[in-house]
């Protein structure tokens, strides 16, 4: 299936959700211009277009694969990602002093959105290089920066995170890798680490892997855990890579979906010669983790967005085409395209609906991003706010999605020649990785509820109900209050019980809003009836829709505990 | 995993839902005794958490494979399945005139739902030939009947059904597959079958293929259509299968899930030598069609029902288990199993709730077969109606909790290894084959809700209201009453537009009161206080849910109409 780049929607977000020519007109940002931006979208278009979406297909059946040299791409995977590269793709969001362009990270949202909408298997790469490229940017010394910055923000080398250990999966301070001094300042790094993406390929010359272990006598613990820089091969002096690290795959993991991607179990220091750098401060691994993290969840939020546009692609392109019965209650009695059904056309209109919000919900967050990193104190709690939220419903619509991509395919879609099957294995993972979309929704409560004293999820519901309109959205937003209030003063259990539903109404009443904002300014072209449609559609369905979760939100845990667990056994 | 029969469930649904003890007291179902019922429910767990269960990985992983001798089971499939012919599990259901027991179709449904339990895929073959049984019992001639139904009665055996081609998948009015008369009272048969569940096999002597196909003159659509009975083998004068009768398996697809089960494209009379018997009255095949599907319908509903079962199974097992990350709130730093944590615990209930209420709603809805096959007018309306309920929201479920199943599991739930992944990919197919779900909801508009003038449905809604107490569950039936009054008198397109929010809402109305009677009814034991909870999350949080759909299930067609259907690509 042809594979067609949203420009017009992302350009039509980024004035309007994320409101980018504020950003032009600043300083820091002053680069992104309209004819920028419009460069760039349409650039990333035709190699997401021209290469990456072919390769698609080949990435879910060949996939990564493992062997004695380590993980080999499936053919045509490193020419297309060497163009990526080499058409300076990597470089958007990255500071200028080390190569970067110094465009917004908006910007950079919309560039692997595109990417990833394409390939999202593939997109996952650099994405993860970009992940890195934040821990050493806020973290790195500057001999690291220079070392290794230019040639991660140009893609040349890709980056990893290492957290997870099989003993330590969601609860990261539960991890033992172990990081010992060597006298000269390195580290002799040992452990094994699982579920590592990209944690090796043939694609580039060097892999730096950003590890947490812990260092001799560290308290147990979260706080105990320092971040180390441990490259696959030892810079030589001239800072190209020279000497293996002893950093060995010990195999990939057979998974469901995202076949184009080799989730590694990688093994340190097996022969005692993996040699890593601290990054930052001893014990502040936690610290920096979360810097690499935050962004990471908002870009997996993002994934959603990616699965969701390709799957919304591939469904509208085959109702537009299969022809099947004849429309119910016309005096006609051909055949027509199934697009004419009405239940045909709620799902593609959900679809369109539920992809629009996401991409509104996570671009808004990126743009957030933006103004924290120019020191707006309100934007920065107000990004910490929705990062949960991007993450989860981001990656649940994405799911949401691709499922009735394939529900459109009927008995095609559960073949796999289609591709709608693709989509829905692969868009699996995202609501479990970089933090379960359960621990996003406890994120939401313990944490982001409270910050700033609640001034931050006051401010956000201020902003929505200054600017909505509709009376279901306002709803909504007067249930979420109410929510918010109670639970910022319930005990652990009550407030984890309901965080899933609370998260969800959140979220909708978030899209709801910044939907509605979109639904004012659209045109009347095609693209600007379709916007208004949809805009329509969640208003009067999907808000309505989310009122439903307000019993659960306001639930004690009482009922979750009025049993003991071995009765889920009975 | 180890999987173990939900016996005391499926006991206590049979007494409270089904009512069995009614069925036994009538002349027909004497034989469901208390101690058949136990005994029938014991046994075939035995078999199937013997037998049938440990081969579900190897349905999956290995798959049914298409060589030139035909299609290929796994290893250890032809004896499980010997096993379960020898024990006599497919005679349950069948008329004692033809070899079978005579036990309710409900008894049926509960021997079905343990082996799909264990091994979804495999369970498909018994329930396709259950649909072949059904046809002949009903529309085939004595001679028929004396020569086929002792061996399909046995499933030494099996039935397929073969309605769909390349062109006609939901409209089998276009089919084009036609029969020529030879002239001696038999037809020859030509043309192409697609998704033929079991198509072919090697675990049985001889294959019954139920045909839709054209005769000569026949009109166009659905009124041309007659059906024909074609064995795989032509039956010799003492009626053992002889000559190969010129079906050949051309492929088999390659499909999401369910490998265990080979989706076969059939070409019949390749070599014009495809001979085949008419079933019932020429051009009657459609009624004959209806009567084979619509409890294929509700078995299929029961796949959602076997899923969500084994989903909830392994997801249990491993939160009981897995160890991680101390309890929020908790002064006890230790980490704690995964099913102490609050959302989880939320994630496992809802599984456990939604599985009983699939189960209620498909046990109930066969308990009516067995009373409208009876002579009981008002069952066969009840079940009419809630048959398109079972079956769209039992297998919406089934995907809801195998959803749930992985994302318990974490990243574990995503590697093929914990079988969680495998629920997943196979519970996809079943809210499609056997009439999409939209088409489910259509039929529910479009013919349910007015059979017998509207009195099927308000039949069921005054039930209902006699007995449940919840005012939730009350303000949904209230609110259900009123869209199906709307609906009944609404134009084509607003009737489908709301047609599948509806069907949710009823469904779930449906649910909560067969799972509100369960709760009132529930002991003390460690299933009764499970029960209890269960039913308490429905009516605590499901409930109000489903109201939230309130505004789709009233909203008319125009929003979906507002665009031309190509500015989807827009």
């Amino acid at each position: 299936m042809a594979f067609t780049p949203a420009t017009t929607e992302q350009r039509f977000v980024l004035d309007h959700v994320v409101r980018i020519a504020e950003l032009a007109n600043t300083e820091r940002y002053s680069a992104a211009s309209d004819d920028v931006v419009d460069a760039v979208l349409e650039g990333v278009g035709q190699l997401a277009a021209g290469e990456w979406a072919p390769l698609n297909r080949t990435g879910d059946t060949v996939g990564a694969k493992w062997t004695d040299r380590g993980v080999v791409m499936p053919d045509g995977f490193a020419q297309a990602y060497k163009d990526y590269v080499e058409g300076g793709w990597g470089t958007i969001g990255v500071e200028e002093e080390w190569g970067g362009q110094g465009l917004p990270f908006a910007i950079q949202t919309a560039v692997l959105d595109t990417l990833g909408s394409a390939n999202m298997g593939f997109a996952l790469c650099p994405t993860l290089t970009v992940g890195a490229i934040e821990a050493l940017q806020h973290h790195g010394s500057p001999e690291q920066q220079a070392l290794y910055l230019p040639h991660l923000a140009t893609g040349e080398w890709t980056g990893t995170m290492n957290l997870t250990e099989p003993q330590a999966g969601s609860d990261v301070g539960a991890l033992r890798a172990t990081a010992t001094p060597l006298g000269d300042g390195k580290w002799s790094i040992k452990g094994t680490k699982i579920y590592i993406s990209f944690g090796d390929h043939d694609m580039a010359p060097n892999i730096v892997h950003l590890v947490l272990a812990r260092t001799p006598g560290a308290p147990a613990g979260t706080k105990g855990i320092s971040l180390f820089l441990v490259p696959k091969y030892r810079l030589k002096d001239d800072g190209t890579p020279g000497d293996f690290n002893d950093v060995r795959v010990v195999s990939i993991e057979h998974k469901m979906g995202l076949h184009a991607s080799p989730t590694c179990v990688l093994s340190f220091g097996d022969n005692d010669d993996c040699i890593g750098e601290l990054i930052g401060a001893e014990l502040g691994g936690i610290r920096a983790m979360f810097t690499m993290m935050n962004n990471a969840r908002l870009n997996v939020g993002l994934q959603g967005v990616q699965v969701a546009e390709g799957a919304t692609q591939g469904a509208v392109a085959y109702a537009l085409d299969r022809v099947q019965s004849a429309r119910a209650g016309s005096p006609n009695k051909e055949s027509v395209k199934i697009v004419e059904h009405p239940d045909v056309r709620r799902m593609l209109m959900r679809m369109k609906a539920q992809t629009q919000a996401a991409r509104a919900l996570v671009y808004y967050a990126a743009g957030q991003v933006d103004r924290a990193n120019m020191g707006d104190h309100a934007a920065r709690n107000r990004l910490e706010l929705v990062t949960p939220l991007a993450k989860a419903h981001g990656t649940d619509l994405g799911n949401e999605v691709a499922s009735l991509g394939i529900q459109v395919h009927g008995g095609m879609g559960y073949v796999e020649e289609t591709g709608a099957a693709q989509y829905f294995r692969d868009a699996r993972i995202t609501p479990i990785y970089e933090g379960t979309n359960g621990i996003q929704a406890a994120d939401l409560v313990g944490r982001k509820l409270g910050l700033d004293n609640g001034g931050a999820f006051a401010a956000l519901i201020a902003d929505i109900r200054a600017e909505a309109k509709d009376e279901r959205l306002l709803a909504l937003v007067d249930a979420c209050e109410a929510i918010g209030r109670r639970l910022a003063t319930a005990d652990a259990d009550d407030k984890l019980a309901a965080s899933y539903p609370f998260l969800t109404m959140l979220s909708v009443a978030t899209c709801g809003w910044l939907m509605e904002r979109q639904g004012g300014v659209a045109g009347t072209d095609d693209f600007g009836r379709m916007k208004a449609a949809a805009v329509r559609f969640y208003l009067d369905q999907i808000v309505p829709e989310a009122m439903g979760l307000n019993a659960a939100a306001t639930a004690s845990a009482a009922v979750l505990y009025a049993i003991e667990p071995e009765l889920f056994a009975a």
